[in-house]
């Protein structure tokens, strides 16, 4: 069965997915109720492993409600987090999912603009704290 | 008038401050709602170009009651992308004030861990998929 | 009006702009001496606030000129950093966009070249020096 | 002989060193014209190999008359370059050392601050571009 | 019952431990082999759901034989990923802490010098391949 | 003779190679026993005191035995340091060239797996420690 090349590995079609991976293929599709499976998972599944560790991890994060915990955060805030990480990461891929998935939970592209902005500002202070190795002045209030 | 070395420069001391940089402590000071000027803006200092133009887009983004804007991102959001910033850059001056700032907007230890989970998380998956160099199966919407 | 796919977000195109953004847009290009307006500032337009922090600091720190302001480093010089900075972080467009500039000030392929080794060793250092956790052993002159 | 601990290895002394580390000790405080060998060439002495490679590249790069070649760069902004870098990367180490080197060629503590605020300003700028995934408008000329 | 201050979150001592987390830092201590719980994982148990995700994954993959799981990399060259990737990033906490692995598992501090020194070469080409955008010029065969 | 364009600059082609860089062009090819010259060569090749730096460093790193020396690590070993390094900074270019390098030296897809899982897994602590700003609780043993 032949495969587009997304990436330095072929992907595990949906198709040819057994066992442990189509396992996990039905429970992404379910979890996040979309009809395919992303290339991320896919290209994963070529060490099965290595999908178990990061869907479960992904799994119990995104989607608590899937697991039965409760989240301090709402969906929305937890894809800004994602978008800011990957936008210091300089992530492609990461970039592209997580701007759709925060606009899908209802951030407009102002408010993105506004998530980019203070994502950039703090990468811009980060280099000035460490370029002067600037010594902290507040220590965080233990409860 | 003497200052403890806390950086690679000799910050500029309160008491030393004059002109347009003794403004801008003044503004730091009422803005923020605190009864110094941290480490960070007295470094800043030993350049006023630099300090000015720092402070200008901090005050604009985080503090934007301050200059008549209304932010589509609550506080408590804004320190939460400061915070997954600098813990992804690692930056120990930021971390610390973050997380208070964090803390001090009501997140309490328990949801910093939710933050800090999901910060780590998509540290994971970036490294991942830049790892495999995966192509994006998805372009996000437009309005 | 439409306008070609650049990014994660519809740009601002400049026949669309109004009000604020239409005069940041004038000074871009009279500042900066273009008859177009980049991509890069297209996509901040979005939301407005970002179009504005982000040129305000850029304007101040790299056309000291236009804000009646004396930098005590060249042109060259601050591209050079900005170069230095976008290698280390592996940014396409501001690689290219810095590139571009850094030749149009005087840089030629040989100097580039430099520029671009210099830039890789002290990367290969920072990370032996932090992967050692080596201690200072010198503190920087203070004046 | 007893050596302080500095590193998550134990360094090697100027009193220990023997055969090729002794001759590259030799060098780097002729070369850099001091009277001590830093603890970062002390602690790479672990690997004779890794030393010789790292000073080698270091020696050429950083202190071209030193082999005969003419570099396009002033001292001064190649030390630049290694703080822009090194400030990109949070390394104190680094950080602590090019600061130093750097007033030592002469800039004094604003034009450090310019350096500082070029360098944040396109961490800035990097993280934007990045997170918007902007395509570049500009290709740098041929020659 | 008091505990130092190690992290910007009180940690959870061991004898405050109840539950889940008590239960993850029993499987911590015999999994690892040691007789005390890491700051590390006294951190994350400020949010249990965090403790859980992140010991399952790294028990999954630096522990497979616990998890009745075969490893296609034996442990030391598993703790050398772990250094490389710290080294890159410039983790003070994970640097020490899989620097005192690899010696454990028998890297002798020569041979943690090449690790370092070819981690190190690697920053230096990833920042050059990158300034540069070269285009890659080979694509990894695909069996 | 003309050359598509590959990167920011114009890279040295093989046929248009005299003195020192068609020297080390021979030795790359002869080194590697491949029969062109990558990319990332002809474009370092722009600048020949660039050249030497870095393929002296690399071949001395990498090709041990070329140089008459010993490595504590075998070629595959080598190779997953590079590979782990270059998913940490995203660097295209090095992944693929570093992934086929991997391959050919006996990695397959599934160990490819556990290489990419495990630098995943630490880019996502290393978020954490620094995220949390942990104490180091273990100094690594000196011999």
């Amino acid at each position: 069965m032949s495969s587009q090349r997304i990436a330095t590995v072929q992907p595990v079609d949906e198709g040819d997915a057994t066992g442990k991976v189509a396992e996990i293929y039905a429970d992404i599709r379910a979890t996040k109720q979309i009809d395919f499976v992303p290339n991320f998972w896919r290209v994963l599944a070529t060490n099965p492993a290595q999908l178990e560790t990061v869907w479960t991890s992904l799994k119990r994060l995104m989607h608590p409600e899937a697991v039965g915990r409760t989240s301090a955060l709402d969906p929305q805030t937890r894809e800004i987090i994602a978008l800011a990480v990957s936008a210091t990461n300089g992530c492609a891929y990461c970039i592209n999912s997580h701007t759709a998935a925060a606009l899908k939970h209802g951030l407009d592209r102002s408010a993105l603009g506004e998530v980019m902005a203070i994502a950039g500002l703090f990468n811009m202070t980060n280099a000035l704290a460490d370029g002067y190795q600037i010594e902290p002045d507040v220590k965080p209030p233990l409860e």
